[in-house]
């Protein structure tokens, strides 16, 4: 039987995480293989109820328990829909993941990276990605494709400009810190392009076997 | 400016923490004091929403989501209203906290005492009650007090038994693990002989300051 494969997408919105997703997709099912696409937060029926309170109550809830609540979504969504096609064999090609959440609260300076990565691993029984892509773009670059009608850059744009660059900052220290799980690729380049160079860093991890590389427990 | 005072009631159902809460209530008020009753889960409005993503949900909720999920509920729980009140040097009497997740897990066998323990005082910020009075009582004594037309003891109700004693079990080996924190008291005794021990345990704590008695962080 085939083994699954797990592979995720990160960075930030607008650099083309949806669109790698869709190109890898039919790579993979091109090759006879069985895809899922996914996405967190919110990529199962409870996930749904647990983005609920977080937005309609933004702003009240408590840093902790909004990290909670997203590592509860994790949780659900890791044990009742990821391993299940993991073990199934199937490809999980995901939109966002403990990356994700490591570095938009890592850029908050609320609560630290590490405990962070711990409570999403402890949520997630230590399942990592197989591979993960992060897609690295300037983040006024990346404003620019999201925002066409862009506005003059004001007091809180600059906050959130420099905010923005420090998720960048973080994405990319968590790479640094697992190279063989990462594949980090320049997202100003054409889509063709980013496409082969995903390609070529699967192709490799299935070579390899994806029990090799960077799973954990 | 007096200091708040934390007291959380632990047992199973029918062990009679609400009465004991109230009466202490009563002392407390009748001493001068300003007294917050609350509980847990479901203490706040986001509390409440989390509660019924469980409970609508049961047998459906992965493991580990589920106790993020009543972590989440703790953390915002503590955070708005828990500290605040103690910060105003209020008592805080609470029905169930941190014990009554490691015992009723810890009984479950699903997940370990020490991670439940370890994720309820990181939702916490590391909070530990300044008493908590442990009601001690036989599950089969408490069920007779719940339920008057008692039936047959078939295969069902033996592992619900079982269950009961198990958690009644974990109880106790919290409340070993910190004689200082915990009170056990006979909860076959009278109403009016628990409550004069527990104001006697009360009183002890006020002398020493609330701040010698096993408080973390």
């Amino acid at each position: 039987m085939t083994r699954g494969l797990f592979v995720t997408f990160e960075g930030g919105d607008g650099a083309g995480k949806t669109t790698q997703a869709q190109l890898l997709e039919q790579w993979m099912i091109s090759r006879g293989r069985a895809v899922v696409r996914t996405r967190e937060p919110g990529g199962t029926e409870v996930g749904t109820l647990i983005r609920d309170i977080v937005l309609h109550h933004r702003g009240e809830v408590a840093a902790r328990a909004e990290a909670l609540l997203y590592a509860a979504d994790r949780a659900h969504h890791i044990a009742t829909f990821v391993r299940p096609a993991l073990e199934r064999g199937d490809v999980v090609i995901q939109d966002r993941y403990l990356d994700s959440s490591v570095a938009y609260q890592g850029a908050g300076r609320v609560l630290g990276r590490e405990e962070v990565r711990d409570l999403s691993l402890w949520a997630a029984e230590g399942l990592l990605p197989d591979l993960t892509v992060l897609l690295d773009l300037d983040p006024a670059a990346a404003r620019a494709r999201l925002d066409a009608d862009e506005k003059p850059f004001d007091r809180l744009e600059a906050e959130k400009e420099a905010f923005h660059q420090a998720v960048r900052s973080e994405f990319l220290a968590s790479a640094a810190a697992e190279p063989e799980r990462f594949l980090v690729v320049d997202a100003s380049r054409s889509p063709e392009e980013i496409a082969r160079v995903i390609r070529e860093r699967v192709a490799l991890v299935l070579e390899d076997g994806p029990d090799e590389v960077g799973r954990a427990d």
